[in-house]
């Protein structure tokens, strides 16, 4: 019999509406609260996923049926609800990134550090089961020892301009999945790093002072290699990609799409369909896997496998990123102590 | 909200144990008797699965709780079961093939005449989404008239001797799903068919007169051409593959494997791990999703989409291929009326 | 420094236009005499390929400058020319097939043993590098013991009907390529075949009493299963492969085009262009590669390694599944004592 | 008829090896002169490949049988032999790089301005058909605007450290070819750049201040985005692969391999054997096509499309992407006026 916890959704927006149909899919999951500051947007999500609506925080955090949290607010608000949440003794998971900034940042890890509860961080991509067959590839020897790595994450087409402005930034918003991902397989965080930026598609970005195409390297402790690159669109669908190489071969994951079939016609032969549109479909199964591995933590109770203490590496390295573009210089993340 | 039904399992063999988990996955059906002559065998299966265990089948098919019946019995009892159910008006699932032979087929369909309950046979390769696929894009024209349809099966290792001797032989037993999808996607059937079998695995399996490799050929109403090509061994795992080709272009399915990864080495480069291993592993999906037309077929009070008469078409091509490679002679399926 | 041959090329056709720049580019080979008994069809060649044209052959056979022989005439000419050649001594490469009937065919077999000169079948796809690496790898005993070989055969579009009514049926025409092929990497002849023919592509050529889309199963003396499959039409270009299947693994062979890249757009990803057009494209190489075997048999004084013999075999099959298509039967080809 | 030009080859080692046989199998091109100032050395090279052999350089380049000039003698001596034989006259093809340092590279340039014979320098990659054909593709807006370009160049295994130490540098001997290749493509060159290199395979390489695994950035004017990875080691052969992506899709290239089945076997399927071992065996073809050009420009009166400007800003790129590496900077690559 699977333990089942009741679940408190905060937010209404974009990607509660991701959690929403996931919690509920998730036998081990149950729905019992969607809080949000206005009452009709939490209204609407349970409409769609059930539980009940509140605008009171403290209410949510209350009730007993509540066992665990979900903060699917936006990022700005994440180190807030943490602080809130952890006080309140309740297993939080948190969609990434924790914040923009170290600082605010850093006041979540001691906030966690003084109450100690199990703590998320929504890094979906590893558990993507492809990434995480290369990953144990990786780490069983398959290819030897690493050398280099590299991912490439297209997506279909740009934001709007205001979610750029909100977003903190290419490196930041995007880069930080590529960032954690890779140091999750590598086992190991870059000492310096190095990237270029420009802005080609929308010109609205680069007069935010962003970019909307970038390419990055690190340079690991063991003397490995990393490449990114990024870009805002991508004819094609979501193109991602990972190529671990090292001194008995490589490996290299496959793109994902609808449609199986090969297809052969007068214009083009052995031909597949475009690839998934975006990161909603592309990853839909691993932001259930995340959900998971979060039921599974509590109910065993232990830590989630990804971190806080991860989150802030990832933010660290992608705000050097984004120095290293903006500065044209070689720059070493601050990892903190 | 799913209308849930509940299900009595006849049968507590292999099949059986293949039905009982997809029937607790699915959230619109509910396994409520497993019946078999022996109750031991029965109770194995409800300890494994839920449910009650009963010997008297009487008593499963009066159980107001019980709302449909999964036929799961070894296939020369499938007649005897249908004729029972249906007389007891509950909508039937009855594992491949109806019979062995055209007669006894033809007194289940009589039954199902008399009887008009929902009855859909278990041509599971039908409801993968592969499968599927290709006969969508089939449908839709994208290759143009179809002009040559091909499927290989090739299994693993072959089967015990005792599973052979009474399989029924390799084309009622195996074959027959090639034949199935393939009438399904072609929306016609042979007017004529060929076939050539072999025994090179197994010198028990031909001494029993039956075929361990065959190559069966099909000229169809339209013109279009088929080939199915079986092997009761493969050394690369379960080879599953569809070739559609038409004026227009062609279209192919994949093998599917459990590792995502491409794998480059010294020995090997741009290579895969080995196929799935057998059925229940490639099928594991489509059993599922053959559950689920079943579930829908009754909600929605019509009948299934794979009928009785669809088992007795396969069947009734099955014995003309098999007769074909018998006697070495091109052979017109008997249709009945 | 290479031998060089003198060559008389008999015919000024399509064939011989094939033939005539091959000569040309081997540099053990010139070519001295186009004889034609159309002496301004056999100048325009010359004016083409060099040499000195002809209208008489016995003049051409003289020519101490002529070494050998290549026959690129009509198909019903072969066998006379062969009888001519041999009896004046000269090496002859006899474009395939040797003639549509076997009467005639054991007419050449009695004079090329009564001289016996080297004599070359141009069964060119023996010759093709990839076909060559896949017997060599059955051979090998890549695969372990063979069990299965299939090859496809689609060429772009139906040729004229009036090369179609010269061309004695489609099996004898281009299903004989195959046939040759598949006989070659399995090692034996079939001992029974049976065959299905449409006519869905142009009905004048079912006028003829002709195919046009064919399927051909061959049972082996060693329990191995062949396939073909042609067709006369195919919208991605010529579509030639094969498969072999063995108690230890598979191998094929891939399709060749004129574009290298891999091309991803918003229509289409991993797509290839279409195939090359056709034979003279595809098979450039092996007609060449063709000719090397001629040359090297006659400095190396053996008989090259396609013979008459395989000829008569390749014939024999073809007109039994000839037969088998028309009349619904299997067949035991005809091979003579 | 081809006009054929007598040709002196400067040098007797490893390179003069690969461009004897070359010219030998090029209708246009004649050997006639070998020049080494080790006259045995250049004997043993005229016993393989014909001509004369020389220890005079004077002497060779008198000879009026001596239509243009190959240099293939050690990178170091490149300066001063295209003085030398441009102030004969004669035209000239270099072997790349021109020169290690930017100094000497000017002194050539000085030295063809003054005398001005057509020169090409080896950049043979550019003559590889795959490679074209990628670069036709991007021209022909196949995949509309270019956004970022990307190669791989991994090398079977370390050199010998002595020729490290001579070779002046991974980014130089080797990353040379991927600079100039995907400048080429690109149509401009970059404004920045910025590399890391790692030492993992031989530390005697890294004792020398060189890298065997470095990771190369480009920022070219018009905003696209360039990488470029290099090891010195690769399990599965000589891996050289580039992708291009742009607003409308993307273009990849195929590894080339000696083996052209597609292999299945209980370990490993839709398997490919290892890549080609190294450049000699993958840019065979492209040896000889640069050699054609060189021919070609000759007859055709014209400048090569690979100059001696173009040796000097893939220098110059390469010695930005070194001094990058070496002090973790951002470099604008020297240019000069």
């Amino acid at each position: 019999m699977t333990t089942q916890l009741g679940i408190a959704l905060l937010g209404a927006g974009r990607m509660a509406h991701v959690y929403g149909p996931k919690i509920n899919a998730h036998p081990g999951l149950r729905l019992e609260v969607v809080y949000n500051h206005r009452i009709a947007s939490a209204q609407r999500a349970v409409d769609l996923y059930g539980g009940r609506a509140t605008e009171d925080l403290e209410d949510a955090l209350k009730d007993p049926a509540v066992d665990a949290v979900v903060i699917a607010t936006p990022t700005d608000t994440h180190v807030d609800y943490i602080e809130t949440v952890a006080r309140a003794g309740k297993p939080i998971y948190c969609e990434k990134p924790l914040d923009q900034t170290l600082d605010r940042v850093d006041r979540a890890l001691t906030a966690l550090e003084a109450h100690p509860v199990p703590f998320m961080l929504g890094f979906n991509r590893r558990f993507d089961p492809d990434n995480g067959a290369l990953r144990t590839a990786v780490q069983n020897g398959d290819i030897g020892r690493l050398t280099m790595l590299m991912s490439w994450s297209r997506e279909p087409a740009p934001p709007p301009i205001e979610y750029v402005r909100a977003s903190g930034g290419y490196f930041v918003d995007a880069t930080i999945h590529d960032i954690d991902l890779l140091c999750w397989i590598a086992g190991e965080r870059p000492v310096e790093v190095h990237a270029s930026g420009s802005c080609v598609f929308n010109p609205e970005i680069g007069a935010e002072g962003d970019f909307d195409l970038t390419m990055t390297t690190f340079r690991m402790p063991s003397g490995a290699l990393v490449h990114i690159n990024n870009s805002r669109a991508c004819a094609y669908g979501f193109d991602q990609r990972l190529e671990a190489f090292g001194d008995d071969g490589m490996l290299q994951t496959i793109n994902h799409r609808d449609d199986p079939l090969i297809r052969w016609d007068g214009r083009r032969t052995e031909a597949r369909e475009p690839l998934k549109h975006f990161f909603l479909e592309r990853y839909d199964q691993s932001f259930y896997n995340a959900l998971d591995e979060f039921h599974r933590a509590i109910i065993e109770d232990r830590q989630p496998s990804a971190t806080a203490q991860h989150g802030r590496d990832a933010l660290a390295i992608a705000l050097a990123c984004q120095t290293s573009a903006k500065t044209r210089q070689f720059v070493c993340p601050d990892y903190g102590t």
